[in-house]
């Protein structure tokens, strides 16, 4: 009998391995910087292990990821964000500076260890002042788990990680948006694809309407295209992630529709487009049939929306087997839509919704803020504020002093829930001077948080940006989006609260409102931010918390700055 | 009777705060990036409260500075070293990353507290990384007490901080000298005197000699050149220091001889010469008289020497009031003595001694190390070898972990106190492959010690370059210059123990030796390395260490990073 159980046991053991054990996934990283041409010209560019982007993690649903992450910048600190993954139970392991953690400092290691509980398409990308925009970034893919099945079918798929990038190193960029008089960063000199662009010549070189000359990319694999090769008629799955500093991409195949399957890591009801808009910060996959002429290859495009575009559109091919990759499509790539058209933007926006049978919101909130997005002055220097405060991070990570309840580690005073109601959106600020602070959101552990993002005039009249939100530590649903101000009488009633996707990034459109719902169920501090990089420099953001009194032991690596490190290193709890 | 009592010790305590009482000299610094044209070619410099240079420092011998540094760099951590302020029981306010303390943070701040125990000329500057070439020095000047005299007679006295500039960012300079190939920072693009240069135009240009434009300076005040105003027939006394990264240096005055009168802080005995030669990390005091025809002006120049110089004389003028600064010296500037006419510059350096009544060294030494400069591989990487070891500094800072005792914070093997007899060094190693290392030369306290730095061949054939070694926490007197290999018998017996000159850094010609003698009286964990700022980062120093048990409490944020962090986090002491 006692072997007989033996033997089951070991069965049951075996199966759970050889099937479906989650697998504890191990990496070892060194960040540094490296001469890189990722739109062949040569520049300094932050990677990891030597390669630009960073390496891809590929894990599945319920593995657990440990990144042993060391710096071999020269005088820099570094962190890591897992963009996407809510980090549940491990909040110090978000990577994101002054917030979860401590800066890892040069020559020193820093462990990252979380599992990925949901699958999906995500990315990782450095959080600590403007490192994303050095290059410090890749893809991380997490597949269903073993039995599992996606809800759609494909027969193969392709990664495509879209950045942009500038030629001024980020250093300058950062003082240059620090200074009197403001230096702006202007647009990007180059769009990447996988890393990969092309920055004084074009693949599409050759076509009548082409003031560019044709690429000679021999030897130059640093910025050589990265081709997508496929077989005819054929499914294939798309992830598309943007991790840009600051441009709002549209993507477009030639002659192939694209079905939207999966934003930010969470299904939605497939619907067919012929091109994508993508922001900052979000992700989605969408499949291809590969059903048109296999004699041919077809453009995959990328150009700018929400600003004048100066940037080249950046381009690849999808190369039907067995053609040559030489042989160019027999028309010029897809025209992105004009940088002004927000009615394209919003006719996307508005048709992502959730796969049907996915989680519902709950249907009341317990609690609504409102934030005001604007431009403003302080002391003479640009900046973002939100509520009319200018997020400015302090030297103590959050995660650390408010778990330990330190004193004058941030300005306790809580930030403001919503904005004068007399104020006009429409225009530019009456007193453009706002304040600088880094008070936190406090919510119960468990409640539903409305949040209304209200967007309005920048400083220049007739001024109004694009600004993709993105929130750490949750997943919200997008409950709507609305013209103007947003009206809580009759704007409410309008709220999608049958099928609103999930995402982790939501835009709000110039002069317009976005209302987002979630639960507060992760104990931990989480970041909510424009995720443009500069603006997020430029103090646009703000800081959400609930259920600190449930965290559990923080790593001392993670909380070993300032005044954590004060308080532990004097033994005084 | 205890009235009078009170009196006198009133009048007494008056007396003493009146006239010789120290003060504590309090400073509120922040260091962060500017905008600014050092050259008049605008550029990124690190700079001190908006400034570069960084304020000057004026205190009297026995004063304490204290300076409250406050780093709002966006993602670099940084210290700032006293060059030539021994730190006598502070040992934790050296600010040398990885030795004496931790860097400080974004946002954080680290107090500096020392006293300046003697009358000197001295700086300050970075000590992390390249930070020194970014822009981050500055001077220090300390006076007599009050009621103390120097042993000689001046009117007035000017501040020359000399450096080198160049256009491309360290971050850059840095990633170039540590990437497989290799690549070098090249010479300067001009040299600075008090932090100003012309880059693309000469005061000197309309000089038939010239080929270069005349500057026009009209509103280019950050690149104008300070100028000297005398009155005719006074003494001036010129204090000039050298924080160069690379270049060594030769100063002349048009028509006017100098009187040397100290070298790094110490009187020497005075002598009269044309030019001087300045290395990196030196400091010289020098009379002159203004006894020339007062109707004219007269150069300043600097040049570049032991390099072939393509940079650039830095130029000013002494201005013999009430003349206009436009009006041109009658003759071009003063020519820099040929780059490698190392005769004159053994011939200068050879002619500093100690003033008569200085301290004499010990007439023999306890222990004696012989340290030989080779270039080398590792990896492929280039280096710079001491004994065939390139130092790599550890993660956490020597001070702490010596004092503390934590086994694996640094290689604990003692390195090497010799190389093999049969080297060569008037060839290129024959096996150029040194090793990575970072073990510390531990001295008895009071024990009184020897160092022969050998210079060899380079890498390349036929080349030799100069070194100026500096040591942290001391003086060191210098028994001499030799040719070719030391050789203990015979030139031993040359050394000069009668009136050798106080340092704290010293030259090593190429091909050639030189002796240093000091006393291990400084409790603490001290530098000695080259300071060219590029060879240090490849590997060019050494560190010593005495009387670690009798180390002070050091301040928790000099120590709160890496091992010792951990220790006082877990109050494992």
């Amino acid at each position: 009998m006692r072997s007989l159980l033996c033997i089951l046991f070991f069965f049951s053991t075996f199966l759970q391995f050889s099937l479906a054990a989650p697998k504890i996934r191990h990496f070892k990283w060194e960040v540094g910087y490296l001469f890189w041409s990722p739109d062949c010209i040569e520049n300094v560019v932050m990677g990891i292990n030597g390669q630009f982007p960073g390496p891809t993690i590929h894990a599945k649903t319920g593995d657990t990821i440990n990144v042993e992450l060391t710096n071999k910048l020269h005088t820099e600190g570094v962190v890591i964000h897992w963009h996407g993954i809510r980090q549940f139970g491990t909040p110090w392991a978000d990577g994101t500076a002054s917030i979860s953690q401590c800066v890892t400092n040069p020559e020193e290691t820093f462990v990252y260890r979380f599992k990925v509980d949901k699958p999906g398409t995500y990315f990782y990308h450095g959080h600590y002042g403007m490192q994303r925009s050095a290059g410090l970034y890749g893809s991380i893919i997490v597949e269903v788990a073993d039995g599992e099945k996606e809800p759609f079918h494909y027969d193969g798929e392709f990664n495509l990680l879209l950045s942009d990038w500038w030629h001024k190193n980020v250093h300058e960029q950062e003082v240059g948006l620090s200074s009197i008089p403001f230096r702006w960063i202007y647009e990007p000199q180059s769009l990447l694809i996988n890393g990969k662009g092309q920055y004084n010549c074009s693949l599409a070189g050759h076509y009548s309407n082409s003031s560019s000359e044709t690429c000679d990319l021999k030897g130059k694999w640093q910025c050589a295209p990265h081709f997508l090769h496929v077989l005819p008629n054929k499914t294939y799955r798309l992830r598309i992630t943007s991790t840009t500093s600051l441009a709002s991409l549209n993507l477009a195949i030639g002659n192939h529709k694209m079905l939207v399957v999966e934003a930010d890591g969470n299904y939605v009801q497939p619907f067919a487009v012929d091109d994508i808009d993508i922001y900052s910060g979000e992700s989605y996959s969408v499949l291809i049939t590969t059903d048109q002429n296999p004699s041919m290859n077809y453009w995959v495009s990328i150009g700018v929306r929400g600003r004048l575009p100066k940037t080249p559109q950046g381009l690849t091919l999808i190369n039907y087997l067995p053609n040559s990759v030489s042989k160019l499509p027999a028309s010029p790539p897809p025209i992105t839509p004009t940088w002004n058209d927000y009615d394209h933007s919003k006719s996307f926006s508005n048709k992502i919704l959730a796969l049907q049978g996915s989680a519902k919101p709950p249907v009341q909130a317990t609690r609504r803020i409102v934030l005001l997005n604007t431009q403003n002055k302080i002391n003479g220097y640009t900046k973002w504020s939100i509520n009319n405060v200018s997020l400015v991070l302090p030297s103590t990570p959050y995660l650390g002093s408010m778990k330990f309840g330190l004193k004058g580690a941030f300005l306790n005073k809580n930030p403001p829930e919503n904005f004068g109601s007399n104020y006009d959106i429409m225009r530019p600020p009456i007193n453009p001077n706002s304040t600088q602070g880094n008070g936190v959101y406090m919510f119960a552990l468990h409640s539903t948080i409305d949040v209304i993002l209200q967007n309005a005039n920048a400083l220049s009249d007739n001024v109004s940006e694009i600004h993709p939100w993105h929130l750490h530590g949750h997943d919200f649903w997008v409950l709507g989006y609305g013209e103007g101000k947003f009206n809580e009488k009759t704007d409410m009633k309008k709220f999608n609260l049958k099928n609103p996707p999930l995402r982790n990034t939501a835009v709000i459109f110039p002069y317009g409102w976005t209302a987002l719902r979630f639960v507060a169920d992760n104990p931990g501090v989480w970041a909510f931010h424009c995720h443009i990089e500069p603006h997020l420099h430029m103090g646009m953001g703000v800081i959400f918390a609930e259920g600190v009194e449930h965290i559990g032991k923080i790593p001392n690596d993670a909380i070993a700055c300032g005044m954590t490190a004060k308080m532990l290193m004097t033994g005084q709890h």
